[in-house]
């Protein structure tokens, strides 16, 4: 029997791909990143070891990453036009809309767009790696009317990242939470961006394509536009006890809470939240000011006992965003940098195995019968 | 046992969504649309008979369809700022990535983008339904350099799509065949790009973004990109004997073949193609030349003979296109445009019963070990 006697609502547990690049283990509690775990790789690996992970399929040697860091360097920059696309964008475009303009205007620069060898195809991941962050900060910026900025070398690129979109210099440990945060995001397995960025991809459409699928999905409150939903709330409140008071009204009013569970952790702490949380900790001792953790460690109590949920990466990485004073509108699109290489390393191994996305329906309408000689409706 | 035991490459034949919209009948030989057969409907029905039945659920009686057309062209206006971000696009942009930036940049202009409730959803589906042929032309017409063209409101619908993309008024004949093509593309169940479109709006992302990863799709040489592949080909051959011997020689090479076989209808010839191949029988008719007829009809036969499989839409709806002085590279927007209805049909669908698009994968790569104690790689 084939699977087409069965309805899989949200395709749920359906085995959609087969993959080298990552899978959750949840057996044995690995968010596995081409065979690492990703939870142990971020004590001690940065971001551009991951990116040389996901796309050269093993850790880069000290050398190795600095070529890579200055492969990525040297495509900071993007075409003036592309600001000017921004200047033309309405100001109430949404930060994720902006970047997926930008992404898909991109693609008109790629003298290249129909070859999808392994070579052109990797060639076009580090040229987005490089102009993303970019993308992200000037359209925010440019739509807001403000001063496009320029990337900032001397910087190492996620410091250039968070000067970007900031505007300054980040302290040591600031730089560390940041690019921690973009490892904990880079990757992770099949969720629903990923999962568009192959379907589109197998189509034999190109990685611009198949990356502005994906900045779609992701804007979606189901996914990453969940982090900035978990700020607003935490904001909304301000405190411990007015942050319950809103859980406990929304839970009463059976209102779907953003930040907590995960169709695959199911009843597990989300082990990235965990390292989140912590950096969340040191960013509130450094203040000297607990009240977000206190908070978000009282919704997390609050949600396992009335729901038995537990907080997803998003949950604890706004607040750790909202700490290092970046702009709640970037949360979404940080998220959707940082997995720019795993969306690539995946739309990559769909084109060198292809086949087609095509799944069938089950009908649950009526059947008609149409009298065309008659006129009869 | 559920799915997760076993991997459906491409998903084939696995039910990913229940749906009221179409589906493709097999065993009856049907392309059920609401619950009519659609090549019945094609034969006295209108595209917007066809759009009031995908979007009101029945046929309109003809106040109906002329308040319809009313209000579609009361949309047909784009935002001026549309046609200068069209400026800023390099020259070679492809025009499916034009038209893909342009919905992208639209939805800026949305006041309501955060709504999804049934009639926010249908209004947003209208306002695209005007608004994409005048994107499509003009998207096109300024990445050329050309001067942007106005919509003419004394034409039908399709006469004025007809009107904007080669810049003449069609013949009735023309008109009639025109919009008969934009039936036959309008919604066909769930292939790829439907399908992009409903897991992108399954993370409750909005319906510009689903659009704009359903252009994406669309885009693939695998997909909507097929009928102008078709076209290259027989303006490449000719005529009937070089289009005979390109075919052997591909056929003999293995390159793959555009325009012919359909993962759903197999051995049998696509019922909508059999429509397109009596229109461009008609236009032959009419200009006194059936070199492309008789080019087509050769190419059927060499690819039945040689590997049983038949024409698809494509196949015939690209001579139609070039008969009636259509411009190739826009066959696979106005495929979309015509598409536009089905796919917001489907994200409305999945808007009013929402499940995540969430699937798993198998892990075939290898797992390691990864000791940070040590800094060991």
């Amino acid at each position: 029997m084939g699977a087409n006697e069965k309805f899989f609502p949200g395709l749920d547990g359906v085995i959609a791909a087969e993959t080298k690049i990552s899978f959750l283990d949840t057996v044995q509690s690995e968010i596995v990143i081409q065979g690492y775990d990703l939870i142990k790789l971020s004590q001690s690996k940065e971001y551009l070891d991951i990116v040389h992970l996901l796309l050269e399929e093993r850790l880069p040697d000290s050398a190795e990453k600095a070529t890579l860091e200055q492969k990525l360097k040297s495509e900071y920059e993007i075409p003036s036009e592309l600001l000017n696309i921004f200047k033309h964008l309405p100001e109430n475009t949404h930060p994720m809309d902006g970047l997926r303009t930008g992404i898909s205007a991109l693609a008109g620069y790629d003298s290249n767009l129909d070859e999808r060898s392994l070579s052109v195809n990797k060639n076009r991941a580090y040229q987005l790696l490089g102009k993303v962050p970019n993308i992200v900060a000037n359209s925010y910026r440019v739509i807001q009317k403000l001063e496009p900025i320029r990337s900032n070398e001397s910087l190492s690129y996620s410091a250039n990242f968070f000067y970007m979109i900031t505007g300054r210099i980040p302290t040591p440990l600031e730089e560390k939470i940041f690019d921690r945060s973009l490892v904990l995001y880079s990757e992770h397995e099949m969720p629903n961006s990923t999962f568009t960025a192959r379907v589109i991809a197998s189509t034999q459409s190109d990685l611009y394509g198949a990356l502005t699928g994906a900045v779609a999905s992701l804007k979606g409150n189901l996914h990453g536009g969940a982090n900035e939903a978990v700020m607003y709330m935490l904001n909304e409140a301000g405190n411990v006890e007015k942050f319950e008071e809103l859980l406990e009204t929304k839970l009463f009013k059976k209102e779907k809470i953003m930040g907590f569970g995960h169709r695959v952790y199911m009843k597990k702490m989300d082990p990235r939240a965990l390292m989140m949380k912590q950096a969340l900790k040191e960013l509130c001792d450094l203040k000297g000011d607990h009240t977000l953790y206190e908070m978000c460690e009282a919704g997390e109590r609050i949600m396992e006992r009335e729901k038995g949920i537990y907080p997803n990466l998003d949950y604890y990485a706004a607040p750790v965003y909202w700490m290092l004073g970046i702009p709640i509108p970037l949360y979404t699109p940080i998220f959707f940098s940082a997995r720019t290489v795993g969306l690539s390393a995946h739309v990559i191994e769909q084109h060198s195995n292809n086949r087609l996305f095509r799944p069938r329906v089950h009908y649950t309408g009526e059947r008609r019968v149409f009298h065309s000689t008659t006129g009869e409706l």
